[in-house]
Parts: structure tokens; sequence; C-alpha cells
């Protein structure tokens, strides 16, 4: 169970650290025949980029992708496809100070009771830049979903005690909000919010939802496998998640069951479908043809500059500030990383329930 | 992605359908030495055992567990465990008339969608007592983890909007709770509620909670496999769970860093400590020594006997009322399966974390 | 790496031993819809029971299989196949007399090293009757592969010294072989041989070959997952097995590439075909569309009656002398065995690889 | 199944073409605290290097490794290491015109029918470059293995019909041998005969043996990850390998019971220690102390000057000779590649050996 490989048919290994050499990922079991370009990737690092808002980190990483592997003549081969980023910010001298300091909320102390010692360069494999080769993955599934007709949208549902409403949620508005809420009025709330946060030298965490259209039904491997535990599970991988629910979530334990039952009815087309969506696209871990709905809780961004108590690798108590600027919501740019670990899983289990009948099987080989 | 087989160094392998001739698992990788008898599985078994009272289904199943392989003159050998339990009412011919009908909120239609047809007899592989070998084989990890030291507690934390509280909680109290709840008060308020649902023809929802306690820093394998995130994917792959957090959880998302963030000290033997543990015992994916805290919503029971609108697989609209007696709540026997899986998914992690460090190996092979 | 499963989307298994109260196998992944009934199953198991010839250990086993899942209506589900025989013979007390002493050739020392003790009776999980639960996945798969038009010939190639010759070899002779080899003159020799071993209270080894056809060129996952890697590691995973080699083989060493080379040509239906096959139906570990040609070498079984020096628990020299009647030689019982883990290992090749291409999933996906 | 990762507590991800950007591997589930630098790999990376005498291609490849994450001062952090290797040689102009044509035994024409097209410049990832990833992971694990006592001699045992003799067999001959033969007088004949081909416009096979020492006894996982399974199956995921055997391999299969058992004694010391090693090392599936001893045979180079009979993608028949100068024989490069190999699967398998034995496990978390 080495950690940083997932999947079974659509593989991802990603690696590197926040100040090594380079970070990247390589993808195996992407299919033969799918037109890839750098650009491709490059859109969806783009929007995990540090800096391009007064709500994220200013650390000046252009975060350009190599494609070294795995497409030939504009077109992937089949074969792994190797992608990197190098960093350019590698100082280390910088970390120095806070090196033997275990920062409240993030892995330093863990880290070092797992592994013995650990990088302490700006949290080295436990930072948030880790998540680069999880997007770069994930913009490879995009793209093989789409072929498929599956589409998906994610954005920020909420940050702190605000949140976007149904009434006024307009994915349109997602683009001009610096925090990716696709609801004009709620997203100028939360940019005030986040102020008051900063004033305070603290942070804020917040909701990310994802809607994925096009999934038809039939998706998802029962017991252990179902598509809801495989999207749960690798949602909850992302560092910063501390909860996880689909379709009606924690509000279903407080329902009765006609109240949270969701009926069939035959459609104009004549066509199974179902009068609500309650179940949030999936049942008995298996899509049902309607929306997949799913939700992830971030907790706040532990590095703050607020005074903190803590210890250090010797067992002495220290008071620290964590100095140099954070972004005070990492929300925004986990936006496109939940958006790449749904559609990285979705991926490897549409590939797996090719094999779910034989008459499928016999008609695949003719 | 065959999806009735879980882990990778503690493997399990669940098989068996709710009206077929039995159901099991075979247990991979359980370490050689462990005293083990049937009576250590039956106890779990017996927690989800049905018709223990008037909140869950009369269906008489004794559900008696036999050892087939795995265990000689008392102890594990190293070699796989194979677990039964033979189904005693195995009537078919009670589900003809709902064989062709999607009941609502159940994996039915889903199943048709996948397979191309189904067992229909009591939902087949997606009957809750699918989880008979998950109990079966979490009664193993139970013991594991008991010789490092590692305890679980597992309770009903809320049925419908009825929760226990912080102050009564009382562990002693749960074993009188006919709902698992560990608050006399709120047990007897969630019956009320509950006495009510069922004069309904309806059914209620809940969470469960549980509560790790032992594990030692350091379990845990980023990036992928870390521990939350294996916790959260197992969970959700248990029927009925619609969300799973850790620790504060989704409330997490609406606190400030300085609010959620747990400072660390010195306690009086000198070891590192967390003031307060918002986290839920877990910090980068990797256990922090302090109390893991793991909750699971359960959405409600979708076998009711209201009148629901639904389709048969000819695409007829039919209205149906789900005879027979059902758990009303499922959550008071979804306990043990909760723990279950907790206690499978943290032996595994413990496992495969046995090759973090190289001077432990090289400690080991001396 | 829990030993006993197998496969990535056609999984299985095994467990139980020698005189445990059950031997078995549970097949996930197998799809929904193809006919199966015990009798395929049994026609498997009945070709490596024991005691149908002189050549083989008359230990009385009927070796009947119960199908205890997986399959409704003569059909089967997409749910796991849970497969069970019972043990008849379960006397351990037999074995008191040889549980501390270690026989030659056997696991009986590195099993006590590797689990501290194990189950002396009759080899426990070390013995041969561990592929039961083999034969019986693999008479799946071989029904599987049947839909898919691909055919298994399976037979002994040699016994000691007796090998068949390519121009006597005839497929209907092996029906009357009771060692399973397809050439008269060369059983009738074969025969001769093992009757003077038994007289020497010897044994003999041999080869066995297994000639695959109708796989479609394209099957194979290169690097590590060739299809000839894939099935030499199951093969010799086989008991006994101390050899594999494909196509040429060994003799490949010996050759120039001018010798050793397959050219291409077209064949009268402008179908691309090779000349030779001393690849052995695969290139660069992918199905050529030739016949896929492999075979595995058995050392000679180590239950001898004649004395043999070797120790015990304690360290004390001991002269051993094993009792009772067992098999001079167990290629003609493992010709089944073979053919079990080329299919199995085929059917899981098959399934993994229909991810190779986007254009062939666009089109299962229309 | 994608077939570019291997193993399960020692994960290997190799990437890259032949002439694509660079080639590399990911490794996870290396342990944290190993001293490692880019020298320790680079030392492997050069045993497999062409250019270094005359019976290897000339092509002129500096391949220098470059670590990319995974260490931190000079140590392995428990992270995944990436390594790279840099193509120099990148001009796919060379290849133009044999892109269409299918070479004999090469793998030309399944990679088409596998995945409808290819990357055809130097075999792309069929190449035999496809192993630097698997030297450098080879590197990291000879390294580990090192720390527990373990050592790997590997050598050419035979080049065509001439083999070096157990007589004349010494290791130090090894290094002054172009060929790694470890028999001066067999070196010189094989060159003699090397040569002769090369005359002849063709090319040779031989053998690899490998020797493990220092394997304690309990290593391995039976039933299906048996030691000589995984050993058998990784080595012949190496392009070329047409055979594998352990000990006696073919040979055992003509031997008798009482000729090829390996008897138990107690030594000087007071250990068991076998008489003679027949099995090559492993009994059941698992290492018994002694000299693991396996063999792969390599088939000829199938990269030839002269003449021969093939298509090309068009189904037109066509007389190829392949121009340039090729390696006469792959196996003095391969012999680093057979070691790495080895070593990979013999780490996997004792990380995951660790969790044998619950006594063991309970001391570890003393």
């Amino acid at each position: 169970m080495a950690g940083s490989v997932l999947g079974n048919q659509f593989v991802i290994s990603t690696w590197g650290e926040s100040h090594g050499q380079a970070l990247g990922v390589v993808v195996d079991g992407c299919p033969a025949g799918l037109e890839l370009s750098a650009e491709d990737i490059q859109k969806f690092l783009d929007r995990r980029k540090p800096g391009q808002n007064q709500y994220s980190t200013p650390r000046e990483e252009p975060d350009r992708v190599q494609i070294l592997s795995g497409v030939f003549e504009g077109k992937t081969t089949g074969t792994p496809i190797s992608l990197a980023v190098w960093n350019t910010s590698e100082r280390s001298g910088d970390y120095q100070s806070i090196a033997d300091i275990y920062r409240p909320g993030h892995a330093d102390y863990t880290m070092d009771q797992k592994y013995g010692f650990r990088d302490y360069r700006g949290g080295g494999r436990s930072s948030g830049r880790e998540t680069i080769g999880r997007a770069a993955a994930g913009a490879i599934a995009v793209k093989i979903l789409g072929q498929l007709g599956i589409s998906i949208l994610t954005y920020t549902k909420s940050i702190g005690p605000v949140s976007i409403s149904s009434e006024n949620m307009n994915p349109e508005q997602m683009k001009e909000s610096p925090l990716c809420m696709p609801d004009k009025k709620a997203s100028e709330k939360a940019e005030d919010y986040l102020r008051r946060k900063m004033d305070e030298k603290d942070s804020s965490g917040g909701v990310i939802e994802c809607v994925v259209s096009g999934v038809s039904p039939g998706i998802g491997e029962p017991v252990f496998a179902k598509l809801d535990a495989a999207l749960a599970g690798n949602l909850f991988s992302v560092g910063a998640v501390k909860g996880v629910e689909i379709g009606e979530g924690f509000s279903a334990a407080g329902l009765s069951g006609s109240e949270n039952n969701d009926g069939f009815f035959m459609d104009a087309d004549g066509k199974i479908k179902k009068s609500s969506n309650h179940a949030g696209g999936i049942l008995g871990g298996i899509s049902d043809g309607s929306d997949i709905i799913i939700r992830a809780a971030f907790k706040p961004t532990p590095s703050i500059s607020a005074e903190q108590k803590t210890v250090n690798k010797n067992g002495e108590e220290k008071i620290i500030s964590i100095g140099g600027r954070h972004d005070p919501i990492i929300v925004p740019r986990a936006v496109v990383v939940v958006e790449s670990m749904v559609a990285v899983t979705l991926t490897d289990q549409i590939f797996a329930g090719m094999t779910a009948r034989m008459d499928k099987i016999k008609e695949f080989y003719k």
C-alpha cells in the first residue's frame, strides 16, 4: 500500500515535494488514441496556480508542465504518460527557523513520528503543492470523460458562514468570482468575510461541491468499490478535507424514508427517470443516471500569523507565528483538485466496469 | 477492481446473497499465532442479528458462523481464514411479486442496469445481509488491534432529530439501549420518535460515531492512502451511508484557523500532546496519538410500507407498498458494521506502515 | 500482498487446508449472464481427483463442489461466486508421528520458519489439495474463454526421461492415457518407468505443455504485466513447478536471430500470419494471434517411502521414510491445474485489456 | 492492471520511450532514512549503458540519472523517489523508413494490434531502453537488501552454445569479461562465437544466472505470491526472456525424488542446514536459508542485418535488413536488469512478510 499510487485500470503515481526539484505524476492505463497536448494539462494547473488574487499566497511559481512520455504525434500511445513541473523557488534556508517546530494543524509532528525525520521545507510532501500531480492527472481524466459525454462542474459552495443560494446560483458568475463561487452576491459577502479574517491574521474553511452530468446508469462496483465509496475516499485523500457527503448527505440522517426516497417515473422519451435526487445520483453504489452530487468540507488553512502555542522536536514549548503570506483560504484553489479527483475516480470505475456483462464482452471481442 | 475484495496486507473477500445458500468472507493476511474461536466472531454477528427488539426486522436467522479454514488448534495459522454463515430462510417465492419492480431508494434499478438482470430475492447481494462478511472480518481485526493496545467504541449518535448530548454520554448506558445510544434520555426520546415513524409506516436515518483509542502516532500512508481517506472510503462502502466526517468534520468548514487548530504541549510525563482534538486524531493523513473520531450518516431505511410511486422493468408506472416488517431504522444494527470497517481499515494500515523506516526494518530482521 | 488472492479484474481468493473442514475459492469479477452449473466445475475437479489409477494416491475424497453464491437461476449474477469442497478424511491423528519432522522437499521447515508453527496434517495449506480452489476457478475461466472462441489443450509432455514425440502426438490418445499423454507409445513407456520408480520406493517429475488457440492479437499489458510474464508467474505459483518456458523457451538461448525470428506473411485470406512460431504466440508481451505455447517443469513428488536424512523441530537428526501411499508423480493430476492457471490469467488479461484504445471505449459506451 | 506499475509495498512505476524526451521510474514505498545518492543509481545504469565494447550498440547515450524527489539531505524521506534520465538522440527521422514495417521478433505488429498505432522510433516503449527504470529502481532495492545482509551475484551463464563451467567459475574474472562471464576461458570462446555471428549479420541468445545470498528462511507468501513465482513472473517481464527456472529447474523434471530432495542436517553451530540445494533456496514458495539460484533464458537479438521476410502495415510483403549497428547479444547488458528485478521482487516480498506473525508484530509496536 504505497500511498502515492492510486487506481486499478487508470493508475496515477504522484511524486514531489514543495521545495524539491520538481513535482509530477505518471499516468498508466490511459487508452491510446486520445489527443493530448501540454496545453490541455496546463489549463488545469493554472486553475490551482498561486498568486492569482489577494486570497492566495503570492509565491511566484510558473508551474509549467512538461510531457515526458506517452504522447506521440499529438496522441496518447497507451504507454505511461509522465508529467513534470519544475520548482523554481527552492530556497530551503527560509524554512530553517521552523525546521524543528511542529506547526499546529500541519503534518509536521506526524511525519516526524512516522518517518523519523522529514523534509521541513514548506511542508515537503505534505504541502498543497503535492496536488499538482493530481490536477495534471485530472486534466487527462476529464478529457477521457468528455469523449464519453460526461461533464463536471465544480465550485465553491461556502466559505466560512457564507453559502451560495440555490436561487442565485449561476455557473457563469463563477468565472468572475476570485473565490470560484457561482453566485455573485455570496461571493462578495465571502470576500468581505475573508478580508476580515486576514485582518485578524486568521484563516477560513469552506465547502466545495461537484456535479457530474452524463454518467449512464450502471457505473460502480459493489461492495467495497462502490462508486460513492471510491469518490468519497479519494476526495478525503486531499489534504484539509474533513468531511464528504453525497446527495442529501448528513441531512439524510434526519429525514424519514418517505422524504428521502426518490420515486421513479417514465419520462416523455420512455426512459426511466427519478422524480428527485436525494440520493445524489448513486443507488447501492452504482450510478442511477441522475447527476452525481458530492461535497467536500475543507478545514481552515492551518498556517496563520496569529500566535499559537506549540512544541518543538526537542519537547520545548514554543509560541509560533507563521510569517510570510499564506492562503487565508485554500478552497478556491482546491476546486480543480476536487474536480480532478472525481474525474480520476470515475474514469477508473468506468474502465473497471467494462467487464460486468458477458454479452457486452462477447460483442466487444467480435 | 473486483468490488468485493478489500485491503492490501489484511485482505477480506466477502461473498453471498440475502437468500442464497450462505454468506461469508475469506480473510487473507491475518498473522499467525492469534487465538481465535468461532465464539469470538459470533459475538460480532450477534450484534447485527435481526429480531432482537421491536426496531429491527423479525426475520428469524440464527446466523451461526463456521470457521472453515485458517485456524489450527485454536490459533490462526497465517493462511486464509474462511468464515461462512448459512441462510435458513431461502424462500424466493416471497419475492416474486416485486421481482420486476424497482423499489425507490434501493439498488434494484441500478443492479439491473449494470448486470442486465439481478437476484431479486431480498435485494440479493445489495441486501444488508452482505455486511455479515464485514462483521465477521471485523471481529478478527478487533482482536488483532486489541493485542496492540487499541480499543474501539462505536455507538449511535443520533436518530432522526434526536441526538445524544456530550454531558449525558455514558457508554455503560449503551448496553441497555435497544438503539445503541450511550445516553439513556436520548435513547428514550429516539424510541418515541421511531414508534411514531413506524405508526406512519415510515422509517428514520441516523448517525453513528466511532472513537478509536490507543493508536500510536505515525499510522497512515500519505498521499492517497491517508488513514482518514481509507477510513472514510471504507465506511462509505457500507450500504446507506451518505456522509462521513472526521473530528470537527463539516463544522470545520465554518471555523477559522485559530479556532480549529489543535495546539501542542508537553504533558506531565514529558510526552507531546494536543490541547484539543478538532482534527479527530489525524494530521496529514497520519495518526497523531489522540483518539480517532469518525462519524457516518445513514439514510433512512428505504423499505417503507407507505405507498410510493415507481416503475417496473417493463417501463410501467406502479404504486408500491413494501409489505412484511422491515427495520424502521438500520442504525443500531449497523453499529457493529461501522466498528468492523474501522477495525479492518486500521489493521491494514498498521500492517502497511511497518516498512516506513529503514532503522526499524533492520531491527526487525536482526 | 496477501498470497492467496490473485488477479485484478478477474480475482480469485482460494482457501483451505488438506485436513481442515473444507477448501474453496471466491471468484470476484466474473461477468453476469454466464451459464454456470456445479457440473461445469465438477468436471474440472474430477480431472484432479485422487485415486483414479495406480499412479495417484488412493486417498478417498469425493471432492464434490457446492456453489454457495453468485449464481441465480442458472446464470452468474456478477457478484462473487463462492465455491466449496468439503474434506471427508480429517483424521489429524495419522500425522502426529511426523508433526515435528521436516520432510525433505516439503514446505514443513519453511512454514515453521515463517509462521512460528504450522498445520502439520498432510501439509496443511502447502498440500496439493490447495489446488482445488485453482481448478474450480479455472473451470469458470475456461467457460468465459470458450464464449470468446478460445480453447486450451493441456497435456503431459514428459515423465522422467520419457517424452512424447511430435510425430506421434494425438490429442485423442490422451483420454486413454492414465498419465494424460497424447502419445500412446510414450504413455506406455512412461508407465513402465513409473512402475520401476514405485518399486524403488521413489518418484518422478515431468513436464506439462499447454497450447492456447484462438487468442486474437493484442492481449497483454506491457511492461510488467506482459502476457507471458503473467502466465509464467502464475504457473510458477503451482507447487512443485521449478521452471516455465514459452515457445522455444530455453532452447532460444542457443539459437541465432535468423533461426529464432518468426517471419510474417500474408495468408490466402489477406491476414497477417507468422511463418513459424518460435515465439510461442507472444511478442513484446502481447499475443500475436498464433497459438500460445507454454511449458512447466514439475519436480518429482517429494514424498517417497525410501529412507531420507532429515531433522526435527528440536534440531535432532532423524531418518524418515514416508509411509502410506503417495502419488509417485503429480504431473497427470496437475494437468488441469496448469490449464486452470492459464485460463484464469488469460481471462484477467483480456478483461484488463479492454481499455487499451479510446475508440473502442467510445464505441462500447455508445 | 496498468502494466507499468509493479509491487505492493515497494512499488515501482516506470515510464518512457526509446526516443521520447526522457525515461524514468517512480519508487514508492522506499523506507525513510536510507542513504541514497545519484551515484548509487548511476552505477547500475552504467552497467547497462550501450557502447562499452564491440558487442553492444554504439549508440551514444550518457544516461545520467537525476533524483527529482524523495531524498533530502542525502537520505530517503519515505516519500516517492522520482528518477529521470534524459534522452539525447531523439531523431525520429532515422526510423521513418521502417515506421510501417513489422520487424520479425519485435513487438511492432502486436503493439499496432493492441493500440491501433505506435511510437515507431526505435521500438518506443518496447525498446530495451525501457529497462533504465528497472535498473534505477533496482539500485535502490539492492541498497535496502544490503542493509539486511543480503547480496546478489548475477552473471552470464551461457552465450549461444558456450557455457561457463562450475570448475572454472570465478566471480573476479567477470570484471574483465566484456560479456560478464565469470570464467575467462568460456568468455573468450563466447567472444569468438559472437564475432562469427556478427560476421554472419546474425545475433545470439544466452542465459543469465543470479545467486542471492543471505536471505533468512521464511520469506515468500504462499499461495500465489510464492517467492519463486514472484521472481519468475518479474524476470519474465524483461523483454526477450523466454524461460525461467529455479534451482535444478527443468532438469528436476527428469530426476527422481530421492535424487532431487535436499536432506536436512544440523551444522556445527546447531543450525538447520540442507545437504544440497536442488531446490534453489525455496521450498513451498518460501526461502529456506540456502542461496536462491535462478536463471533466465534470453532469445537472440531480433534486430539482424541479414535479410528477413516480413509484411508492412498495409499488408504488403517486404524484405527487410535492419541497418545501423545493433547489439549482437543483449545478455551482458541485461545482467544488471536481471539483478534489479530480483532485488525489487525480494524487497517487496520481505516487506510484505513483516506481518506474518502476531508475536513479531506486537514486539514491533512495543
